[in-house]
């Protein structure tokens, strides 16, 4: 089959690899029809973040289940299934209280025997505890589809980011961050209820595209002066911010634009957190909580999903440019460059 | 009258000021019969942290209303009181929701106007947000009056790192520190309910007394070595942390302490963490939530003080030497060498 592989920084090639198979009576293999670049994908493909060259690449795959182990009973062959970005045994006692970034498996969509998101196949292990079915009726829905896909990592991430920062019926939200996850931030925040919702970012395209989203108001600005508008526009701060970048700065503007007593619901990838550390006398005289971390999208596919179906929930604007398996590294660069908000593939 | 002054690090002297006035409608005047010596004055009194040299200490006081203001209503001369150690108007939207710590007025005992917590008279601006009464029945019993001179800082402190680690009935909670706001934290969480209280410290005495105030395990070590030990006894790790020290590593064991989905619960005031900042790439794998901060006492006056009257909440042990107002000096050397946990002093 054919696959992308991570060759060194700024490469990514589309190459003929072994197809995966089924191992353990718990896999399954699909065939991918649909699957992403993520932001997060960004940090190897800069240098920024080791990766081993030769690795498989790829963890948002949507397709057809081709085949099941033997143990295997919540999807059979023919199913189409979305795959969230952490593979998860549904079992342990992480996956069982809805926290399945913990999994106590710790398998990865990247691993050789896996295969990768960005392929023509991909090995699930652990089909039961990872995989979502789609229900037939909307299971060559291509509409749908493309609206579902984002509930493999940035909508369900965007998701966990506003419940971790406490949103609810008529709450005031800032959403720190447009890129990807900050744009599902704001239908999150919407779809909880809040009242205001305030983005945060410096491309006057994605600000738009929140706006459609259900923002409120848009801050297009850096560093303090985002910080002190969004402050302005708040009354002295907000009670829920959400961080959905993870650089260090976005940490301490999401703490500095906090209210006292507030809560910053952060699930952008920690970068840049070394050297400076969070602002931690603010955090501390504030009383401000830093809730959230990795979002277990599983734990939130199924309440998702019902809203995508039922046509009140619609991730899929975030795809600016669609590319086949041999454009993904035309993909890679069109997110590196901003060309792209989020980079469909159909495999 | 007489009172503790700041003279530069490791030196305080009792001298004569002036005795503060009632300058304000809203401002009471006690004459101090109790006070203490907090943790958190041996880092100026170390150097570590600055303070203008002349300046007046203490914010734990406890006394009798000598004079109040025309508009005060709660107190009146006469009245037995505790003062928590932030002041707070009692009418601003963060005093009006609990987190009196955060009151718009930024008022302190330290300045030269309200006179400073170790003296003979103090003033207290906003008197009616601020003051807690001591039911006259109790007015003059010196062993509740010891029990409750905590409430003005400490154990309410440790209560407010049980309450942001969610500690509950039933529950395993790690309090990392045996200072007297750990000890103070170890009778918070017996207090909500916890089944399991594992104190860490590194003083044999200390952890005595956390055990005498329901620790059912105590691990004497440091750094690695005490974190492996507390992930041991919970099996992985604590859903609850109390970290009740402040220092960047004892966050950070902390946070190493918390099992993913954890909260860690902190009430330290921070240091030392500008250089190596906290461990967010261990909070972001494991979903782990900090929430705390500078505690609102005030908040939880009234519940805590109900349960020494009531005779079953005491942290008076934490007081291992009393002083007089003279004795201050020799109390700040005390704790400093780690001769007294805290030390009570008697105006």
């Amino acid at each position: 089959m054919r696959a992308a592989v991570y060759q060194g920084p700024g490469e990514i090639a589309v190459e003929e690899v072994p197809k995966p198979d089924i191992e353990s009576p718990e896999d399954a293999v699909i065939r991918v029809t649909h699957t992403a670049v993520c932001g997060s994908d960004l940090w190897f493909y800069r240098g920024d973040s080791d990766r081993e060259a030769g690795s498989r690449v790829g963890h948002e795959p949507m397709g057809i289940v081709e085949e099941v182990g033997d143990d295997v009973t919540s999807v059979a062959p023919g199913d189409r299934v979305i795959a969230p970005f952490a593979i998860s045994c549904g079992e342990c006692e992480f996956c069982r209280q809805g926290l399945y970034t913990s999994c106590v498996e710790d398998e990865s969509w990247g691993s050789e025997a896996n295969g990768g998101g960005q392929g023509e196949y991909v090995k699930c292990p652990f089909a039961d505890g990872t995989l979502v079915r789609v229900p037939d009726r909307y299971a060559d829905d291509e509409d749908v589809l493309e609206s579902l896909l984002p509930l493999t990592d940035v909508m369900g991430t965007g998701h966990h980011a506003a419940v971790s920062a406490g949103v609810g019926e008529g709450d005031t939200a800032v959403v720190v961050g447009d890129g990807a996850v900050g744009l599902c931030g704001v239908l999150a925040a919407q779809r909880l209820g809040a009242e205001r919702i305030i983005a945060m970012g410096h491309h006057e395209d994605r600000l738009e595209l929140a706006a459609e989203f259900g923002a409120t108001d848009t801050i297009s600005a850096r560093g303090d002066d985002a910080i002190e508008r969004a402050r302005d526009l708040t009354h002295g701060g907000a009670n829920h911010v959400m961080e959905c970048v993870g650089a260090a700065s976005a940490m301490d503007s999401a703490i500095a634009i906090a209210r006292p007593g507030g809560t910053v619901g952060y699930v952008g990838v920690p970068y840049g957190v070394e050297d400076g550390g969070l602002d931690v006398f603010t955090m501390f005289s504030d009383n401000i909580t830093i809730r959230g971390g990795v979002a277990p999208v599983r734990a939130y596919a199924e309440e998702l999903m019902a809203d995508v179906l039922q046509g009140t929930l619609d991730p899929s604007p975030i795809f600016t440019k669609t590319v086949d398996l041999d454009g993904v590294p035309e993909g890679y660069a069109a997110m590196d460059d901003r060309e792209a908000i989020k980079v469909l593939v159909k495999a």
